[in-house]
C-alpha cells in the first residue's frame, strides 16, 4: 500500500471538520471511530456500493449499535421519498439525537444522507465516505445537501456540515470509467475557475489521472478539495464568490433536466456546460478561440463530452435555465471566464451572444 | 379598536427578529411589507383559515407576485407529503431563492411552512402569522420547524428563524374554545417552569383570558413570548436550559402518539402532561400535594384535562417515551418541578415513582 495520505482542515468556525485523503483508509477503523460521538450509527449506502464496502465499514463499528440501510442506486432516486426510507429506518431502530449517519457512496448518497442528518430530530451528526471521484472532489465539501424535485435539481435541501470526510482512493478502482471522467470534470473546473497553474498540471497529468496513478490522484483530489474548502470558508451560504463553483452548472443542469435525470451523468453535463461557458466567454471577447479549443481538448482527453447534445434546442435551454437557483429576481446569472483560470459571475452579458452559444453545435 | 400593541425583539445575533403583538395588525399592510425583501411571496394556509383571513393578507401584498397554497387542516396532515405540496406550488410558480413564505394559521401551518422555507433551495425567508393562541405563545417563537412521522412527533425538521412574527389577537375571536384552552396550557407552562408571580397572575386573570379580554390577552401572549424568547436566546439549539420548555411534553407526546394525532389537541396533552410532571415531582418530595392540586385546578379553570386518559396504560406511556427526542443514549430525561415556578431537567429519578405516576388515575 502506498503510504501517501493527506489531511485537509475545512475552516468553518465551530462547524470545522477534517478531510482525510489516502489509500486503504477504510481499513483504519480508528480514523472513523474517533469522529463518532454516541453509541448509535446508521450507514446509508446503495445496492451497488453495499456488496463492495459495507462489510468493511461495519467491521469498524464493532461495539456500537451499528445499523445500515441500502437504497436503490442512481440520481433518479434522489428524492424526498428515498430520504423518507432513511427516516423510517432510524425510527424503526429507535435512533435518538446522538446518532451518527454515515454516507457510504457517491454524491447522491452523500446529498441524501446529509439532508436526512440535517432533518432527523432537527439535526444529528454525519460522516461522509465518498466512493466516487465526483463526490470526493466536490459534493463531500461545502455542506450542500438535498434532493431533486421533478421540476428541478437540488431544489430541496439544507446547508449542513459533516463531522469528517474520509476519502479512500482504493474505492476508485471499482468505479466505471464513465464515472471517473465525470469526476474529472469537476477537477478540471477548479483549474478553469481559479488556478491556471493547476489547469496546466492537469493537462500534463491527464493520462496518469485516467489510469488512477496513486500520487497524482491524491494530489488532484487534495488540490480540488483545498480550492473548494477555501471558497466555501469565505462564503459558506453562497452569497458571493461561492457562486464561481457553479461554472458549467447552469448549462449543465439544463442538460440534465431536459434529458431526464440519470441519462447524462452530472459531471458529463458540467463538462459540456464548461465548454459552453467558455464559448460564451469567447463571444464576449474574454477568451480566444484557442482557449475554447484548449478547454474542449482537455475535456475530450478526460473522456468527457465537449458540447451539449445536438438535439437540445436553445428554447429548451432557456426554459430550464430560467428556473435555475442562480436566477435572482428574473435576472439570469452565469459563471463565465475572463481568462482560463479566472472566472466571474455575470448577469450583464449580451443576450444575443448567449443565444449564439445555445445555437452553436445544434443539429440541422 | 383597542390601541394596545407591543413589539418584542428576539435576540439571536444575525437571526434576530421582532414579534409584533396587537389587535388588527393584519389590517396594517406596512407592518408585513417591511419584512418582505424580494418580489415573490407564497402564503401558506389551510382550509379553515383561508376563508377567514387569506383575502386580508393578500390585499397587503399588492404589487408583488403573491401566490397562495391552501392545505388540509389538522395535525394528521403535518407530514412530509403535505410539505411537498408547498414545494410543488413554489416550483410550479417559479419562485426563486429570494421568495418569502408566509405561514398563516396555527402551529401545524407554522411548523410546515418554516420547514419548507428552511429546505426550499436550501433556505428562503419566511414570516409567521400565527392565528391560534397556542402558536402565538409557543410555536412562533424558537425556530423549531418540522413534521411528524408515523412513529413519532416532530421527528423530521430544522431549526430555522423567521424574519418576523405578526400576532393579531383579533384572530382569536374565531378560535374554537377547545383550542383557546389548548393555547392556555402553554401559557400556564411558562408560569410553572419559571415564574411563580406570573402563575399567580394567571390564577387571578383566568376568567378574563377565557373571555379574550384584550389587555390581559396581549399581556399573557407578550409575557409568554418574552419568557420563551429569553430561554431560546440563551440556548438556541437546545443543548441546555431550553429543555425546560418541554415541561409536560414528554408525557404529552406519549398521549398524543397513543391516541393517534388529532384526537387530543397538543395543548390538551401538554396540560395533562404538566399535571403528571407535578405528580411525579410531588412523589419525589419536591412539590406538596396542595401544589399538585393547585396545578390541576388551574388547568381545569382553563378548560383543560388535568390527567391522562383513563384507558392509557403505564406500558403504553413507556413505549412512547423511550423513542422521545429527550432520550439521550437510553436515559429518559424529564422536566420536573422543584417548586411551582422552578423547573429542572432530571434523568436521576426513582423509576418506581415514575411507575406510580403512570399508574395513578388509570382505569380499573
Amino acid at each position: 500500500m502506498n503510504a501517501i495520505s493527506k489531511t485537509l482542515h475545512v475552516d468553518l468556525g465551530d462547524r470545522s471538520y477534517p478531510i482525510h485523503i489516502g489509500s486503504g483508509l477504510l481499513s483504519q477503523a480508528e480514523l472513523l471511530r474517533q469522529h463518532i460521538k454516541g453509541q448509535q450509527v446508521l450507514v446509508v449506502t446503495n445496492e451497488t456500493i453495499a456488496p463492495l464496502y459495507l462489510a468493511k465499514v461495519m467491521a469498524s463499528l464493532h461495539g456500537l449499535q451499528a445499523d445500515s440501510v441500502v437504497l436503490p442506486d442512481g440520481e433518479a432516486h434522489k428524492t424526498l421519498y428515498t430520504v423518507n426510507l432513511i427516516f423510517d429506518r432510524l425510527l424503526e431502530l429507535r435512533h435518538n439525537r446522538t446518532t451518527t449517519l454515515i454516507a457510504l457512496g457517491g454524491g447522491v448518497i452523500g446529498d441524501m444522507t446529509g439532508f436526512a442528518a440535517a432533518c432527523y430530530q432537527r439535526g444529528v451528526n454525519f460522516i461522509q465516505i465518498p466512493t466516487t471521484l465526483l463526490s470526493q472532489v466536490d459534493s463531500s465539501v461545502g455542506g450542500k445537501t438535498g434532493v431533486n424535485h421533478p421540476r428541478g435539481k437540488n431544489m430541496i435541501g439544507a446547508f449542513y456540515q459533516p463531522q469528517c470526510v474520509l476519502i479512500d482512493t482504493h474505492t476508485l478502482a471499482s468505479l466505471p470509467s464513465r464515472e471517473l471522467s465525470a469526476g474529472l470534470a469537476e477537477v478540471i473546473k477548479y483549474g478553469l475557475l481559479g488556478d491556471a497553474e493547476f489547469l496546466a498540471w492537469l493537462e500534463q497529468n491527464m493520462p496518469q489521472l485516467m489510469s488512477l496513478e496513486h500520487a497524482e490522484t491524491v494530489q488532484a483530489i487534495y488540490h480540488s478539495c483545498h480550492m473548494k474548502a477555501q471558497i466555501v470558508a469565505a462564503d459558506e451560504r453562497e452569497q458571493g464568490c461561492r457562486a464561481l463553483l457553479n461554472l458549467g452548472h447552469t448549462f449543465g443542469h439544463a442538460i440534465e433536466t431536459e434529458q431526464g435525470y440519470g441519462k447524462w451523468l452530472h459531471g458529463e453535463a458540467v463538462g459540456a456546460g464548461m465548454a459552453m461557458a467558455a464559448d460564451l466567454s469567447h463571444r464576449l471577447g474574454w477568451l480566444t478561440r484557442a482557449d475554447v479549443e484548449r478547454v474542449q481538448h482537455l475535456l475530450q482527453r478526460a473522456g468527457l463530452p465537449s458540447w451539449a447534445p445536438q438535439d437540445m434546442t436553445a428554447d429548451a435551454f432557456m426554459i430550464h435555465m430560467k428556473v435555475d437557483k442562480k436566477v435572482t429576481d428574473g435576472q439570469l446569472r452565469l459563471v463565465l471566464m475572463r481568462s482560463l483560470g479566472d472566472a466571474l459571475v455575470s448577469s450583464d452579458f449580451d443576450a444575443a451572444k448567449l443565444q449564439q452559444t445555445l445555437l452553436q453545435g445544434q443539429a440541422g
